[in-house]
């Protein structure tokens, strides 16, 4: 915990406070690493408007909460009765209070009739809006995440030979990405010929063929920020057809990239994209939302997406990713980590679009 | 999919039937994974009390459900309103739905509203009780995971050396586990020295000191299957007080294996293993449950907890895991993964207790 994380403290309050949220309950891993730079696997940030926000965790991370955060007030969990009650007494003076969406039932459900006096409002959407634009220090460990992705993904592309599976090429990532001291940011998409028009195959006995493809997604986390990047790779001599369907995906990549720039809709880039494999005459093999944000988690929000209207900011890092999937035939995917600077963006993915690996 | 993922739904029809529950909204991956076999990210299993469940899902994963699931309705998932509409139209013959207690509410709120003629109740305790007792399948898989993880342990033990820095253990411990193409059931636990005591200590740079502890808890996953064992191992020549505090937490270990039988209450497995420590006057610094289920995941039900009144049975799969935690001073846990047999239990872990590795 630092300056950082008291100062993003700093931001929600006053986003509480134009909103008239009066606490806020924040269960999530994520939203309490990013408030307070601690990860914990229970745990509970309690936020009003004003004041000294508390942490509560269990007999387990005590003693670490103790070491590492300053400036909150640390409390063990009571047993589930005298905790609802002391949210209790301390709700008579909290008219509205906030919860997170992906906060489960049996944890709301009990919070919500104790303090049924209050208005419940879900604080998804402001914790998002928070997150989704980064500071300096998140957009240097993003950056070195995605440094760390495109050496991994190098050395892959010096492992993967014709004649390997799916399942054998996930073994070789997961033993390199160990090797590294890194973990995976979810767990990777290695598509082998005609698996990959199943955009989200999950790795199986299938072996690479010689004159065929290799759709890879794959990210990692370096100091809790993930990256997420896609190539389709090509062993041996490239299709007519691949050639085709690659060129016309790229083309859609780079037209959104030349478009992106603080000022602009989210939805907006993901029609620039769209309309690009549209006119070429595959707009019903893009069945997918053109990119998603990236933080701690690998899906954040804004996203490029027909239905955000989210307007660019920079600091934002969103990821770019066309494909067009075509049923027993091609698939292809092509993706980037974008920063949105001051004019316009940059790509924190180095490795190359196009790859042919003879064989 | 194969029968026995069909014989599990015809229990929870049972089961709903029994409690009057008209249909049931299944969302978590666990519990599709459970009822299917199928494992996606994204999907619903709406089971009602008669008829053919229905599996929805979207684009990714359509082609992968209509070649797995046999037996089942399978739909795409529709744009959020008219789906919420075509549940309603259905829900007009229900008068309970059930969910699940780890449903969040994003997904819970609009679900209970666009069928608010209906009661909701949880169907978590229903689904954990059916999880609870493990068919031959699921126990095969576990025996191979506690295997997998007793020759993982036995690896390590190779490996690790006084002098290594936890991070550099997590790192072995990683690139061994995906060399053996394994995941792990849980980020795995390493404590170096007086790390111990802090029973859920994250690795850090703490390097392994020449006679000191070292506390590993690690589990592995085969076919689905979590396993989970903790061994305390000395690394030069046990202190007197590392000698006494093991010996206590391994009577309480193996007191409580001799309790272990079908009829009995899993609260009294726990305050076995309990009095043994309070009697040596350690009882405050054994601040866990004793046990937990393992199965898809590594923390289930029933639980060997003071407030766990479940009466065991043939099949069920719990934890055996006493410690003492003394802070400033030494840490021991001793787990062991138990079956519940038919007129005892079978421990699946096979490493041994007490290590004592020269250095």
């Amino acid at each position: 915990m630092n300056n950082e994380h008291l100062n993003r403290i700093g931001k929600l309050q006053a986003a509480m406070a134009a909103a008239n949220v009066d606490a806020v309950f924040l269960y999530s891993t994520v939203n309490r690493n990013y408030f307070t730079g601690l990860t914990t696997s229970n745990g509970l940030l309690l936020v009003e408007q004003q004041g000294t926000p508390v942490f509560y965790t269990d007999f387990r991370y005590l003693e670490v909460a103790h070491r590492v955060l300053k400036g909150m007030d640390i409390r063990k969990f009571k047993p589930a009765k005298e905790q609802l009650a002391d949210y209790a007494a301390a709700a008579k003076s909290w008219k509205t209070i906030g919860y997170e969406g992906n906060l489960t039932v049996a944890q709301f459900l009990p919070l919500q009739e104790a303090m049924s006096g209050a208005k419940w409002v879900s604080v998804s959407a402001m914790v998002s809006t928070l997150r989704a634009v980064k500071t300096a220090g998140e957009i240097d460990a993003i950056r070195r995440s995605a440094a760390a992705n495109d050496a991994l993904f190098a050395d892959l592309m010096d492992t993967f030979k014709v004649g390997m599976s799916e399942l054998e090429m996930l073994r070789q990532f997961r033993m390199k990405l160990a090797a590294r001291g890194l973990t995976e940011s979810f767990s990777p998409i290695l598509c082998a010929g005609v698996n990959a028009v199943e955009c989200h195959h999950q790795p199986d006995e299938t072996v690479l063929q010689p004159n065929s493809e290799l759709l890879i997604d794959m990210g990692v986390v370096v100091d809790d920020y993930c990256s997420d990047m896609t190539r389709t790779v090509f062993f041996g001599t490239p299709t007519a057809r691949f050639r085709e369907i690659h060129k016309i995906v790229l083309e859609a990549n780079l037209a959104a990239k030349a478009a992106v720039k603080p000022g602009v809709r989210c939805c907006d880039i993901d029609a620039v994209a769209r309309n690009i494999i549209k006119d070429y005459g595959y707009g019903e093999y893009f069945d997918h939302s053109l990119g998603h944000s990236v933080g701690l988690e690998v899906h954040e929000q804004p996203a490029f997406a027909a239905t955000c209207e989210t307007v660019l900011e920079p600091g934002m890092i969103i990821t770019n990713e066309p494909g067009i999937y075509i049923p027993g035939d091609t698939g292809v995917r092509i993706e980037d980590l974008l920063l949105i600077t001051e004019d316009g963006c940059e790509s924190l993915s180095h490795t190359p679009h196009e790859i042919v690996i003879p064989c």
